[in-house]
């Protein structure tokens, strides 16, 4: 038991923050969420973080003892340590790593959600053994981690892979990005309930979600209602899927990947998405790619895969990611915590 | 002299293929060209590309013996040593390494000339010192060579950046892949004529472009008339601007480059159409990338950069693309020609 170690995962996303245990093995347990979305400010946020992260180290004694923590998040820069003016949090940069460290003296990392996602996909899900592969990750937002030739894209300035802010509609939706018709705007969670509502005002039918508030709308209802047969939620999903499989086609064009695979809680909806934006992709496919490159969903759910691949790379220390040279988090120190 | 060698480049453009003597340290030198347009069967021009190498090399002598020939064309697939279903010139799939190595007992690749031209960029050109860039071709269609992490991004399925088949229209105009609305459909120098002839269509004012058949068009006499201030002619380069710099702002969240490098005939007729495509990249780039993604036009003419590209891979055998095991090519053998 004494030289048995674990980590805490946490993936913070526009609605939900989800956080976990990850054994030594990679496997994410005692899994705890909060709503990001009521914390108010940073200081609100940093408590809740603390408390759940407090918590799960009470309850997981024995797991051993804690030895890093790992943050998956939009907008992240790993190499300072910052979640920088996310688009879909309350508030603006912040010095995660910093914040954490007063209170946990251990290893602390922050990997941009959909990066993290990835990494947790290629080394325990459907990734295993690819070079090139994109993980799509629908939430509040839309991101992706891309692996080109075996390695973690990260681009020039730590930012390759925003592909939810390709434009797919000039002078479309306005993004929290403050330009127009970003992709993210059509097919996120958030996308979904925009759709919805553009809908309930061009037709005329009857449908549930015309009772249902702006405010109080999510896209697992929607999903619901669309079980039950509801035409303006099906259409919604019809169109979702369309918009998503024609700009993944556009994104096959350009990176050439083995697979395209898609996570976050709108996919784990059924097949209701998926089956149009597989139909729409391989309609706008170039001939010479069709049926070489299946569009998945992960087995992952709740941010798991953003839990553990975050925390993979806090274990090993990356060939993924470059480590930043003059930081307490390279020192690898760990300390005990139960 | 007995040790001095040299190698032959070959850039297969839709409209015209363009040859050249590369020496040992990678200056092209004695160029020459013909209208690939007018073979209209492949043994036509098999013949007239025999008769071009024959001729440089005799006509080179003073630089050595031939050491290898390297071809850039669209469509290559480089293990198979094949031009696959090009849509831009008139026969169908060819295996022109086997069919050139009756005549040349020397290593000879093929290599997608995009590809080509960004390894040339990376070697003598604009991306010196660059890990992560992007080239793009501008000629009778739409390529790109891609950098990610300092190496040439190949794709699972040696079709990675085929960024002229990404889709900015929806039910757009008819494409070369049998596609709609692909970018080189109104980008490439044959998008800039579409673009003159939905113009004329469109507008009423006078035009020396009205007196041009489709078929006589060409974007440097657009370019001549914009110069002279033609109205419809500098119209037709503003919206080129427009969608190509939309498109880069895609390509730029994407892949998070440190540069954009422009090439080809369309890029090198003055700023008529490179500022249109700074300003409207600009207008639509994510402001976290504001001022810190420049796109620039190539220093290199008339598939130059590709044809020193793709030599410097034969020279090196690369490290920047995998060499297929069981071929002829690899052997590097080299005959003396002079």
């Amino acid at each position: 038991m004494e030289n048995q170690k674990f980590t805490i995962g946490i993936d913070i996303g526009g609605t939900n923050t989800v956080s976990g245990i990850v054994t030594d093995d990679g496997e994410c347990v005692g899994q705890t969420q909060f709503l990001t979305q009521e914390c108010r400010t940073i200081e609100d946020f940093r408590k809740k973080l603390v408390s759940t992260i407090t918590q799960l180290c009470l309850n997981q004694k024995s797991y051993g003892r804690l030895a890093g923590i790992g943050i998956a998040a939009p907008a992240a820069r790993f190499r300072e340590g910052i979640i920088q003016s996310p688009a879909n949090l309350k508030w603006d940069s912040v010095n995660i790593v910093s914040i954490l460290q007063q209170d946990f003296d251990v290893p602390i990392i922050v990997v941009n959600d959909s990066k993290a996602a990835a990494v947790g996909e290629k080394k325990y899900g459907k990734a295993k053994g690819m070079s090139d592969f994109i993980v799509v990750t629908l939430g509040t937002g839309m991101g992706a981690g891309i692996f080109t030739g075996g390695k973690l894209l990260e681009g020039a300035h730590d930012m390759a892979g925003e592909l939810g802010h390709v434009i797919v509609e000039e002078n479309g939706r306005m993004c929290g990005c403050r330009r127009r018709g970003c992709i993210e705007t059509y097919v996120s969670a958030n996308g979904i309930r925009r759709t919805v509502f553009e809908l309930l005002s061009l037709r005329t039918e009857e449908s549930e979600l015309r009772t249902i508030s702006y405010q109080d709308l999510t896209s697992e209802k929607v999903h619901e209602l669309a079980k039950k047969g509801d035409h303006i939620a099906l259409e919604v999903l019809d169109r979702t899927g369309a918009y998503l499989g024609a700009m993944l086609a556009n994104v096959a064009v350009s990176f050439d990947p083995e697979a395209i695979i898609l996570t976050g809680g709108v996919v784990h909806s059924g097949n209701f998405l998926i089956d149009p934006t597989i139909e729409s992709f391989n309609k706008h496919l170039l001939a010479q790619h069709r049926a070489k490159i299946p569009v998945i969903a992960s087995i992952f759910r709740d941010g798991e895969g953003a839990i553990v691949g975050v925390c993979s790379l806090l274990e090993g220390m990356p060939n993924e990611l470059e480590q930043p040279s003059s930081t307490k988090r390279q020192e690898r120190v760990t300390s005990t915590f139960s």
